[in-house]
C-alpha cells in the first residue's frame, strides 16, 4: 500500500540556510503570500529559527511507524514534515525519535499532530512545530508513504522543498523557486530597513506610502468628535 | 464608507496608569466582573502589564489599512484596539507597525486577529494581545472606521476607554468609570492582602468567610468514606 | 444535594513522589496508554513536574465554592482536581486560593476550567494545569461534590488516585495500580536509556526493532525518484 | 450593580419587517459589510427568517436571571439579544422561556450561549440563534444589565437596533441607519436579479464585470497544461 | 492488557424507558444538573429520543476493535457508549456496525469520536450521538476495555447506568438513582406544565417566581432612557 | 503573480460518475484510507451525493476573485475546489455564483472557507461543502492561482482529480487511480453486502472475522462482574 520515494531532489542546502535566516514572515511575503502553514501549527518552545529541506511522511492517525521509515531517508540539513491522513492529536514524536533525528543531522520536525517530551526536546535543542502537545503513545501497525507530496497544516509540501520555521510558524518554499525567493527576501529586508528607520523617526505609513489620496477616493472621511456630539 | 473620529475624549492618563498597575483580575472584579475580553485574546509574550487609553479601529478581514489610519490618531499613552468585521486569522501586525506605534508612544496593541514578528516585537518590548500568531500578510484595499465603538474579543470598547492588559488577558474600563474603578481596585487589594495573610497562615476560606452555615443550608453534607464502603 | 467524602483512601505518598519523577509520558506508557488527560489541559507555566494524590471536586460552571470546601479535605502531598459539570471558561482559581492550598501542602491544581493571576502563581511556584487562562470571577452559590469520582480533561479520576503533571500534560494512575506502574515505569526508563544510546550513535529504529520484515509484509515498497520521473 | 433601561427608542417596526425580508446576506452587504455576527452563532433549526428590534441583556456565565428581567421590557416585534460577560456554554434558554417570549410577541432569540429544548422550540415555531445546544441549567443569582449596548457574537448591538436573522446567521442594523439600509438592500436586490439572469444564461462574471483588464494588470497569466508538461 | 466485564448489573429496562420519555433537559435538571455530556456530542440526525442501559467501551484512538467486543456484551435495550483514550476524530462506526447492533436490540450509540455512513444510519433509524462526522476508517490492533467506568463527553459513565439522548444531547443517570430521578422528572414536568400555562397566558417569571424583591436587594435598578439622554 | 492553468487533464467523466455513486466512505476505504478531507468541511444541507472532476483555485483570505476566474475553466461534470492561503471564515460563495456555476454544468463546490445564501443554494439544488456558513462578503483585489495542486480541508487536490462528496464529507481520488478505485469500491460493496446480511441475522464481527484468537493473544480477558465485586 505504501511507498517510500528514495533519492529525492532537494533544494540546495545553501538556499535552505539562507531562507532560514530571513525567517517565516519575510519569506512568506517574498513568495507572494503563499506556502504558509495554518496558525494551528505552533513551536513547542520559543526561540528556534530553522531552514531545511523537506522529507515528507503521510501517517495513519495514532500511528508513528512512518516516522521511523522516514528517518532513514533523512540527511543532514533536512526537516521532517509529517501529516496524518485525518486529524489526530496523538503524541507521534518524543525525545527518543528526537535523538535519532539529531544523530542524522535533521534540523527539526513539523507535524500536524501531537508531540511529547517537550521539556527534553527543548533541553536537547531539537525544535518541533506541532498541532498540539500530547503524551499519548502511538502504534506501529499501518504503512503510509514517505516522500510524496502531502498537505500539512493546510499547506502543500513537496519532498525536497525548503521549510522555514520560527516563532511565527512554518512556511514552505518550492524547491524550484528557492533562489528567486532568496533574492526577493533580501530585497524586502532592504526595503523594510529603510521603512523601519523612517517609522522609528516618527513618520507615518500614511505619508511614506502616500495612502491619503486612495483612502479619500475609497470614501474615508474625518469627523471631529465635537461635531458628532452636537 | 468609513469614518475616522478625531479629537476623542480620553480617560485621564493618570487613571490609565493607575489601573494598569492593579492588573486585569483586580480591575475586572472591581468593576463588577464586566469588560473582560475572551480568553482567546492572549499575549504574544509573557510578563507585560500595561494600562492605556483606547484608540479603536474596525478593519476588514485580511486588511490592515485601518491600522495605518488609526496610528495617526494615537497619542502617547494610548493602546490601539483593532477588530475585524468577521473572524480573521491573518497577520495584521508586525514589527514595522510596532516600530511606528512605539515612536508615537503607544503602549501596546490588542487585536482580535493575528500578529507576526513576535520575536522581534518581544525584543523591542512592544506588547501585543492577539487572537493568534500568523505571518500571513494583509492587503490595503478596504476602508473601515477609526474611533467608533467596537466589539473586540467579545467585549465592547469605546474610544477613550481605559484598556488594562497583562498575562491574564485584557479588560476594558469605561472612560466615565475610571476613577470609581481605581478606588474599588484599591479597596479590593487591601482586602485581599489581609485574606492572603490569613490564608498563608493556614486559615480556610470556609472559616474566614463563614461559609459553613450557607453550605449546610444549601444541602451539603459530609460522609465518611468508611461509611460509603459498607 | 452535594456530598463531601471524608477520610478517603490515598495512594502512598512515596508512590506519588516516585511517579512524579518519571513524568507524564513514561507513566502513561507504563500503564498501557490510559489515564491521560486531553491536550486541552495545559500548564499555566513551563517547567513544573509534580506527583501527588487526588482530592476531587465537581463544581457548577462559573462557581468556585467547592474549591473552598475541597481545600479543607486536602493534605500535604495532595493535588486538587476540579471539573465543572459543563464546559466553563471562567477563572475559578487565582493567587489567593493558591496561597491557601500552598499553606496546606497541596502540590498543584488541575482544573478543566479557567485560572487567573498566572504571573503571581508562577512567582509563588504553585503550578496549575487548566483549560484556559481567564480572569473572569466566579460566584459561590451552588453546592457540588468533593471526593467523588469525576471526569476531568476526558479522564476518569477517583479520589486518592495518583496525579502526575508536567509540561506534557496530566496523567491519572489508579491508586490500586501505583506500585505496578512504578515498576513498569522504571523498566521503561531502563529500556529507553539503551535505545537512546543506540539512536544517538546513529542506529535506526528500523534496525533496532527489526521493523523491515513487517513493513514489507504490510506492503511497503521503495521507489527511486528517478524511476518515477520517467 | 445592574441597570435596566426602560422606554428605549426602537427602529420602526415597518423597517424591521422590511429588513427581515431581505435577509442577512443582502442587508449585511447593503450596509457596507458591517454588523454581521460571528459564524459561531447558528440557528437551532433551519428555515426561519426574522427581522425585529433588539432588546439586549448582559448576563453572568451560567446565569439566566436577566432573561426574565429583559422579557418584561420586550414588546411585540422585538428580538431578544443576550450575551454572557464571558464565554459560556450553559443552556440559558428553553421552551418555557420561549413560551413566555412568544406570549409577548417576541420574534426570536439571539444568544452567545447555549439553548435547550430545541425540538420543542422548533415545534412551537420560536426561532433561536445560539452559540451551542446545551441542556445544562442555569442559576438566578447575579444581576446584569438590560438594554445597554452589548457585544454579541463579535458584533456590537445597541438596544432598539434592527436584528435580521436567517439560515446564514445574524446581522445588526443601527436604528439610525434602518431606512438607508432598506433602500440599499432593494437596490442590491434589483442589481442581483439582473446579474442572476445573465449568469443563468451562461455569462461570466469576468465579462459582466469587465474583470479581465484588472486581472491582467495585477499579473494573472494563463498557461496551457501542455506547456507545463514539457 | 484489556478486560471485558461480563454480567454487569443494569438499571431496570422500565426505568430506562421512562427516563427516555422525559428527555435530556428534564432528566438532567431532575438529578441536580449533573451527568450531562458536553455540547460537543451531537446527534447525527434530528428527531431521535432514546433511553437505555449503558454498555461501555474504552478504545484506542483510530481503533474500533473494542466496538466488536462490546457488541457481544450488548442486550436489547442497551445503548453502547464508546470513548477513545485520547481525542480522536476517526470514523469508528458506520452502517455495518449499526446493522449488527440493531440486530442485537441496541437502541443507539454514543461516541466521543467520529461516525460515518450517516445517511444510511438515518435511513435505518439507528441513532448516534458523536463528536464529529468522519468517514476515516479505523484499525483493529489494540485491545481496550469493555464495561469499565469511562469518561465520555466530559461525563462519567458506569456500565449499567441509564443513558438518555435526544436533540439536546446526552445525559447519564446512575443506575442506583434511576427510580429517584424518574420521580423527580415527573414532578418537574408537572410543575413546568403549570408554568407553561401561565407563561402562555402572559404572566412573567418575575411575578410567578416573585423575583423582584431579590433583584432589588442585589442592586438592580431601573432607569428611563430619557433620563440617560439628558 | 498568479497563474491559470488551462486544458488540464481530467479523470474520465464516467469514472467520476461511478465513484460518486459509491459515496465517500466506500471510496475512501477502497483507496487505502487516503484522500479524505477533514471533518471541518461539512455540507450546507443534507442529502446531496456527487462525483466530479476537480477544478482548483487558491484564493487570498476574504477575496473571492479567483472563483470568477476558475468558473471560466469549469466544464460540465466538474466540481470547483477552493482554498484560501490562510484560514478564512468569510463568505466566498453565494447563490449568484451558484447560478453561474450551475449554468456551466458544475456539480458542486468544496471550499475551505465560508458559504452564504444557503437556503437559496438548497432550493436551487446546488450543493456546497464548506468550513463554515458566513454571510460576510469578500473583495476582488488579489490574484491567486487556478488549476494548481492545492491543500483543501487537509487533503491534497490535483486539478482533474475526482472529488466525491456526500453527507459523510469529501474525498479526493487521484486522476490516475480512478479506474483502480472503482474496481476496489465495487469489491468492497460486494463484501459489505454479505457482511451486512450476516450482521442483520445476528452474527458477530468477532465470529465472522475470527477475531477471538488475536484478541486473546493481545491480552484481552473476560471477568465476571460478580468476581470483581467480591
Amino acid at each position: 500500500m505504501g511507498i517510500v520515494v528514495t533519492n529525492i531532489k532537494r533544494a540546495e542546502r545553501d538556499a535552505a540556510d539562507a531562507l532560514g535566516k530571513y525567517g517565516v514572515a519575510t519569506v512568506h511575503e517574498a513568495q507572494g503570500r503563499t506556502g504558509l502553514m495554518s496558525p494551528r501549527i505552533r513551536p513547542i518552545y520559543r526561540g528556534a529559527r530553522i531552514g531545511g529541506t523537506a522529507v515528507t511522511a503521510l501517517a495513519t492517525p495514532g500511528d508513528n511507524w512512518m516516522i521511523h521509515v522516514a528517518a532513514e531517508q533523512c540527511q543532514p540539513g533536512d526537516i521532517l514534515v509529517v501529516s496524518p491522513t485525518s486529524p489526530s492529536e496523538s503524541g507521534f514524536f518524543g525525545d527518543l525519535l528526537g535523538t535519532l533525528l539529531m544523530a542524522r543531522g535533521v534540523r527539526g520536525l513539523v507535524i500536524d499532530g501531537g508531540c511529547r517530551d517537550i521539556a527534553d526536546l527543548q533541553a536537547m535543542g531539537f525544535p518541533v512545530w506541532s498541532r498540539c502537545i500530547s503524551a499519548h503513545g502511538t502504534v506501529k501497525e499501518t504503512v503510509g508513504d514517505v516522500n510524496i507530496p502531502i498537505s500539512c497544516g493546510d499547506a502543500l509540501v513537496n519532498p525536497g522543498d525548503v521549510i522555514v520555521a520560527d516563532d511565527d510558524g512554518v512556511v514552505v518554499v518550492s524547491r524550484l523557486r528557492a533562489a528567486e525567493v532568496i533574492e526577493k527576501s533580501q530585497a524586502r529586508e532592504d526595503r523594510e530597513a529603510e521603512i523601519r528607520r523612517r517609522y522609528a523617526a516618527g513618520e507615518l505609513g500614511l505619508d511614506i506610502n502616500n495612502m491619503r489620496p486612495k483612502l479619500a477616493e475609497r470614501g474615508l472621511r474625518y469627523v471631529d468628535q465635537a461635531d458628532l456630539d452636537q
